[in-house]
């Protein structure tokens, strides 16, 4: 089977799981749950549970303990999307051609939404712990910190600081690092410490998500200035249209498209590197790099 | 020592060990942090970590362990205020006269500083059950439940929907079941786990915190209209003013008093059917009922 086709039964996989893990829409505060599983449902491509599920799956993990930890990660990433599309933060109306949460349920449930989801995504994972003990403790804690205020809470609030105001390469990268690399990084190393891999591995896959966060983040600067607009799904040119400072304003589409090159080579170096493989995995990280969408 | 003076003491060693546990202001998510900040120490009372520490030492707990849950427990409950606050809530630009987050720092951070808030509280929280195993990720996973989205959250979205609506005690129950009494569930409850609880003493703890929130609602809903304004701090009749339906629109002052001394007898009829005691907590518990302020 091609990479493209094992992807999609995976996305699906996943998407049924979500639904097992996400809450029951009943009893009195059922529109706020109808909110938290719309919100993820609006969601696509669910690259963060697969790639922990895959980390997991190439460090020897067998079963489904990684399942809790990976759906709770796509509702931390949902929250902050809920979060992020808010009136006072980027204020957009609609994601992927549908409703964002606080459009479709009003702006109060849109706050109460996200809190709902990130409170949740520990809620799955707490009682995971209890049945699963330290690898799950370490994995929960990976996660946290990675979605933090030193992680994806830090980028996005540097981002919204410096929007519209000249910016230099380094705090670029201090943003991507944060709003798209952390969660990137907490796949890889949460799904291989439930797996039981040690600090020295982990800190490989940190490396390795980093890179591959930069690089998809690269890519994607680049893509708005000369994608494919019926492929991407959106129109081109909303960084310049937002004023928003990007690798390709900073250094030009070429230039760009060699550090994409740089970044994805060493995180594919760094992968090699380890005592495991997981092809699957492989493939796709390059390809969050390669895309034309 | 008379115990207003050990409860002054008590508070002023939560709020140095709180300090331990917040993020420092350093960085460039530096405002973040700042912002975050001064959330915790714009609150006050330390209620709900001092019972946390109380219910441990109850049950024979008499090391720091329970002091990162105490100090998550704290930044749970002050980023639901911090959310509260915002204009698409209560839009609320003071509280205990200083100025709320979102007044102080912008509508985002105010956002971003309370998703920090409940972030961080797992991230402490799941630090700490890397360290301290099965007791911790209990108390973990207790505090998550009451928080979240069949909790806390669920309260708090229900008060939204139905204000100025007519409602019914059952929903009044509903509401201050979850918006008050819950984390004082899971402060008793959380406190006790860590200190090695079972099941058995930890519902009998759930039903204390129960009929304490309770109480302590309707006390607060008497205090708004018979209270002495210069000791409540805050002007009187703000329930009638939100067209808020309370236990005293409902059944009438004397009928609340009532309800309050049968509550508060039936918590301290349960909490003395534990085999062990805290004079101290009893105290504070009966405080919060038979308060003037």
């Amino acid at each position: 089977m091609e990479f493209e086709q094992v992807k999609r039964q995976k996305t699906e996989e996943i998407n049924r799981m979500l639904c097992r893990f996400l809450p029951e829409e009943s009893g009195k505060e059922k529109v706020l749950c109808e909110a938290m599983n719309y919100s993820v449902a609006v969601g696509g491509k669910r690259l963060r549970p697969m790639i922990l599920l895959e980390a997991y799956k190439m460090f020897g993990g067998n079963d489904t303990a990684a399942q809790p930890f990976a759906a709770a990660l796509e509702m931390i990433h949902t929250y902050s999307l809920v979060h992020d599309d808010l009136p006072a933060m980027d204020n957009d109306m609609y994601r992927r051609g549908q409703l964002t949460t606080h459009a479709k349920y009003g702006e109060a449930m849109g706050i109460l939404a996200g809190d709902g989801l990130l409170n949740y995504a520990f809620e799955v994972m707490s009682e995971a712990v209890c049945e699963q003990g330290a690898n799950g403790a370490k994995a929960m804690s990976i996660l946290a910190k990675k979605a933090g205020v030193r992680g994806m809470i830090a980028g996005q609030t540097v981002d919204l600081e410096w929007t519209g105001k000249p910016q230099t390469k380094e705090l670029l990268d201090y943003i991507n690092e944060r709003k798209t690399s952390a969660l990137l990084c907490g796949a890889l190393m949460a799904g291989a410490a439930l797996a039981g891999a040690g600090e020295a591995q982990l800190s490989v896959l940190e490396q390795v998500g980093n890179y591959v966060g930069l690089a998809f983040q690269i890519k994607d600067d680049i893509l708005d200035v000369i994608g494919d607009e019926s492929k991407l799904g959106k129109p081109l040119h909303s960084d310049e249209k937002n004023e928003k400072m990007t690798y390709v304003t900073l250094i030009g589409v070429e230039q760009a498209e060699e550090t994409v090159r740089e970044f994805s080579n060493r995180a594919v170096e760094l992968l090699d590197t380890l005592p495991y493989e997981n092809p699957f995995l492989k493939e796709l990280l390059l390809s969050l790099i390669t895309r034309e969408y």
